[in-house]
């Protein structure tokens, strides 16, 4: 059960976009890697692995990561105020509690909210990045709570697009990208704009490459959306903010909106990386940038150090959106009401957390300081082990939670897995799952440069799990090449 | 600021599908209202009421509405696991909450789910459903936790529209009609095709009308989608045996699927009127039907006696399903990843709550017995007191939770609101917002017959204060007719 259960989330993603590239969707793997282990369970047949990992999504608490105590304790509060009187709670965590339910209808998280999300909360994320980008201003108006960052992305996105024929939008996406947008985009129907990341480069975004993405794209759509994954996924790399300015000045002069998923701003790890907001570098540039490129920016309770996916709670920034556009936006979102309160309240403690001298700091930084420390270690322990594997290469892991080495994959396994009418890395992973029971994503799902192999792998799994996992992709890797030469 | 959060919901749905009819978006109307009231309150002017009241949504807990005690003592014991060694909490709530959190990864509400729901809860609701329908089965394979019952009714449009031409997909709706549909049609670019109720008839459905509204609807698009609202919102009808019957034996011979939105299956007042589900009267008509007849009826949390419309919980079950528009299905609702975890939860409660013999039946009857019972009270009080008042005519409020009286305008009245150009009814539902402060929702927001004008209360506002409303409603009619006359 365990395995179709974890499986719901990205991977299934990954399969609703790459059906035509994997002609196994990877959800059946796990459906018949599940009827496997039950049947394996039931009938005594001997599977070559105990346990399977599911190394395949990035959801922390579902791989042991355990939740702010803080974060759960205003919830568990807000949900049934009668704990209000608890002496087991502390102070700080009443306060945030009171001040949340006082916002809310009949004070209770089971009032809908204002569409656009709960307006205390809307002004606890306006103060928060107006704190993370040193003082830039954050307008409460501009902010819009959604159902975890993707709701935020297809909602604009719908917005964004029109037209038909050589008038159709173009939204340029990085490659690889995390398969979201490529779902949408084709959803939408609009012209999904490649542009490649710089593997050569630590995946690093080059504006020339964006330049030639937009020029082609230009013969058959109208480019006008460009989105941006920093820190990456499935890549890792974290932008410098002289490629954030170039990419701003690009999309100033090309009039393209800025879509920036900055998901992953709490999960920076490298020593000299450091994130920066497209929201304050466009701010930082001058009035004639930050009056007048377009960009929306999204963060999410899933990532960071908290891992709250479950919440489904996440806002937008929007900046600079015309007038008639946020008209449309608002309309758009109160169709469908307003997003789940207990997530904007997840989302309200993330960006509203204990301070120096309350009550529950100092456990709340141990319990922060804990998860990133780790996850910090754990990038640093991938690279270096990937990079001892033959065969095998992988950029730093500057940020957010996935490995996305390259695999190089003899002409016999590409051979193998044709006969099997299968993407190579996909049969990769499918045998490194049968074989070891470890559950990684193929680089196809995500894009990738033609004839390179990837895959992408969380390093979520604790430091001790992912040493032994690591050690046995690494000889799961070995036996292929030998198997294959 | 209240005015604004709790404007929120369905009422600006209504002003996303209809501002062509209505000139003046009744999400303005709030806007304008609350400036009035801030600056009536700083500036010493004064309004003519001293309190607004939102009688325009369906917001139970909003309006005073207690949660039930069961249901939120599982959520905070899900939310916060430590709870679940304290005695202050029932032995019950603990086993459920221990059953959830046992099916969730990392046993925590903060992992994805799978997309289609956590296994354990899809269960518990086929087993309700299964109770409910008297033991007519049902497939835990078939059941889709969902966002919300929006979020299930848009997902499923989404799949059943395609097309372009002649041949765009046309979908029946009710009219007068929940605005949630009319929004979705058209951002689907699908045909509207109405079905009016029968108003002299207690808003019933007419298979007739229904003929009628398929055959000329074939002369421009190809009708495949049939919505019906039972409980109906905004108009409150329930349908009877025979009438889903007839409906069912229509959607056969036309071949139509069928949506039905049954979320309001726990609101039925009128003595003599019984919920029933079409899913089991489909069973019942035998196997031509039932094995035929394509099926997805929707449940929410947000409704019924618990009222729980901020967790936006929710599911749906299909029947008849094409296997590959199932596999379509999956494949949407994975790009989102999943719904909201502790909605799901919440929605278990709803289908598995205490039963005799449990801690927590004694209390959790009572609280259920007391929302609906006085749920009824007010439906008849309503109905009652409208048809007192001259120039209002109100069908009885067999079930949901609104009613929507018809009001006869004076022609000067008439001309009066084209003056301002706004819809007659709009006219009369902003006078009544700014002489009494009691806020509803025009008609012409739902649809109506040409010539008629309705508006649409809630029925939440606790008894005393409802009859209060009502009579204000009465002496502002009784004013508006002789200033018009």
């Amino acid at each position: 059960m365990g395995v179709l259960e974890g499986c719901g989330g990205k991977e299934t993603a990954v399969g609703a976009v790459s059906c035509s590239k994997l002609p196994v969707p990877i959800r059946i793997i796990h459906h018949l890697l599940t009827l496997m282990v039950i049947l394996g369970k039931t009938m005594g047949i001997k599977k070559p692995f105990t346990e399977v990992i599911r190394a395949n999504i990035g959801d922390a608490q579902a791989m042991g990561q355990q939740p702010i105590t803080f974060l759960r304790q205003v919830m568990a509060l807000c949900t049934y105020p009668n704990l209000l009187d608890s002496p087991s709670f502390p102070e700080d965590a009443k306060k945030r509690a009171r001040r949340i339910l006082q916002a809310c209808g009949g004070n209770s998280l089971g009032s809908y909210s204002a569409s656009q999300g709960v307006n205390c909360i809307r002004e606890d994320v306006a103060a928060y990045i107006t704190r993370r980008d040193g003082g830039v201003p954050a307008d409460p108006d501009n902010i819009y709570l959604t159902t975890g960052a993707s709701d935020g992305i297809s909602t604009i996105l719908k917005i964004l697009v029109s037209g038909g024929g050589k008038s159709r939008t173009g939204v340029l996406i990085p490659i690889p990208q995390y398969p979201l947008y490529s779902a949408v985009i084709s959803e939408l129907d609009a012209v999904q704009v490649n542009y490649y990341l710089d593997e050569e480069n630590c995946w690093a975004l080059n504006v020339n490459e964006l330049r030639r993405a937009v020029r082609e794209a230009k013969e058959h759509c109208d480019p006008k959306v460009l989105c941006i994954i920093n820190p990456g996924n499935p890549t890792g790399q974290v932008q410098s903010r002289k490629c954030i300015e170039d990419v701003i000045h690009f999309a100033w002069e090309e009039k393209l909106f800025l879509l920036a998923d900055e998901v992953y701003q709490d999960n920076v790890y490298s020593p000299g990386c450091r994130f920066h907001s497209f929201k304050k570098v466009l701010h930082e540039m001058g009035p004639e940038y930050s009056s007048n490129v377009e960009l929306a920016s999204f963060h999410s309770t899933s990532k960071g150090y908290m891992g709250e996916c479950g919440y489904r709670g996440g806002y937008m920034e929007v900046i600079n959106l015309h007038p008639e556009i946020k008209g449309q936006l608002v309309k758009l979102l109160s169709v469908r009401l307003c997003p789940p309160v207990s997530g904007q309240a997840a989302m309200d403690i993330v960006v509203n957390p204990p301070v120096p001298g309350e009550e529950s700091f100092e456990q709340f930084r141990r319990e922060k300081e804990s998860v990133l420390g780790d996850l910090a270690k754990k990038a640093k322990l991938t690279e270096d082990l990937f990079n001892q594997v033959p065969g095998v290469r992988c950029n730093p892991l500057q940020g957010a939670m996935y490995a996305f080495p390259r695999i190089f994959l003899p002409a016999r396994a590409v051979e193998a897995a044709q006969a099997h009418t299968m993407a190579p890395d996909m049969f990769y992973c499918m045998k490194l799952l049968e074989e070891t029971g470890i559950c990684v994503v193929p680089g196809s799902g995500f894009g990738q440069r033609e004839g390179t192999y990837h895959f992408r792998m969380t390093i979520l799994p604790p430091v001790e799990k992912l040493r032994t996992v690591l050690q046995k992709v690494k000889e799961f890797h070995i036996k292929f090449l030998e198997k294959y030469a």
